[in-house]
C-alpha cells in the first residue's frame, strides 16, 4: 500500500548501478499483472545498450531521461497471443503499472513513457528494434538511480467518486 | 513488492463486512496511478446496493460473484478529461491494477472484469448506472470476503524477454 501511495513520477537520473537481479524481479512482478483469459499477451524488450537507450531519445521526444538511465523496459503487445479482442492494451497496461510499482518498492527510478497509440513512435522502435509484425511497441519504462524527490502526493478527488449511481 | 507477487483473481466470496475505511483507502490508491500528462481522466461508481450489485450480473456474464460480493467499483474514463488522446485506457487500467492491488493488499478479494471495449456490457452498465456520454464504463472490480485460497503462482517466461533487441 505504501509502494502504492508512494509512487511517483521520476524523470532525473544519477549515476550508478543497478544489482544484478533487479531486472528478473521487476519483470516477475509485471507478468505476474492480471490478463484477459490469463493470456499473458505481453513481450519485453530489455535495453542496457548505451547507443540503444540514446537513440531511442530521438525516436521519443519525451524520452531524454534515458540518456542517464541505467536501463530501460520495452513493453509490448503480443496480439499473436490475445485470445480477447481489445484488451491487450488492459493486460499490457496492468503489467507496465506493476513494472512501475515494482522498480519503485526496489528504490528505483522511473516514469510511464507511452508509445502506442502514438504512430511515429511505434513504427521508430519497431525500426530500431527488429520488433516483428504481430508485436506492438506499448510503452517504455526507464530504470535509473533517483536524482530528485517527490513526495507522496494525494491526489483523492472526491467529485469523481459516486455511489450506486451516477 | 509480496503484493504485487501474491495477487490472484479471486472469483469467491463469503459473508461478510468491510470496514468503513477500505473503500476510500482502496479508491486513494487507484487515483495515485500515473495518466497521461497527469490527467487523471477516471470516474469511479461504489456500488453497495444489493438490487444494483444483482443486476450487473444479468448485463455482464462473466460477473456471478457479484452476488455474493459486498461492494464493487466501476472504473470510468471521462473522455472530457482526456488531454493526449488514445491513452484514456492505460490510464484508467493503471488506476484498475493500483485497485485490485490495494484490494488483496488490505485482505480483501477482487478480480478484473472488463467492460470496454464490449460493447453491449457497455451500454447496459451506462443505462442501469445512469452514466453519461462523455464517460466510458470501462471494468469492474469487485470487493469481496475471500472464499478460495491461491498460492503465489510465478509467470516468469524466460522466453517473453529479449536483450537490447528483438
Amino acid at each position: 500500500m505504501e509502494a502504492l501511495l508512494t509512487r511517483r513520477s521520476i524523470r532525473k537520473y544519477k549515476q550508478g548501478d543497478i544489482p544484478d537481479s533487479l531486472i528478473k524481479d521487476v519483470l516477475t512482478a509485471a507478468m505476474s499483472a492480471p490478463s484477459a483469459g490469463n493470456q499473458q499477451d505481453w513481450q519485453f524488450v530489455v535495453i542496457r545498450d548505451r547507443q540503444t537507450l540514446n537513440r531511442i531519445t530521438e525516436i521519443h521526444k519525451s524520452s531524454q531521461m534515458l540518456n542517464d538511465a541505467i536501463a530501460a523496459v520495452l513493453v509490448c503487445g503480443d496480439l499473436a497471443a490475445e485470445r480477447y479482442r481489445g484488451f491487450w492494451v488492459q493486460d499490457c497496461s496492468a503489467a507496465m503499472e506493476n513494472l512501475l510499482l515494482a522498480i519503485h518498492a526496489s528504490g528505483f527510478a522511473s516514469v510511464w513513457l507511452g508509445v502506442y497509440p502514438r504512430q511515429e513512435r511505434m513504427d521508430g522502435l519497431r525500426k530500431l528494434l527488429g520488433i516483428p509484425e504481430q508485436v506492438v511497441p506499448f510503452a517504455i519504462a526507464p530504470v535509473g538511480i533517483p536524482n530528485e524527490k517527490k513526495g507522496r502526493e494525494n491526489r483523492y478527488t472526491e467529485s469523481k467518486i459516486h455511489h450506486d449511481r451516477w
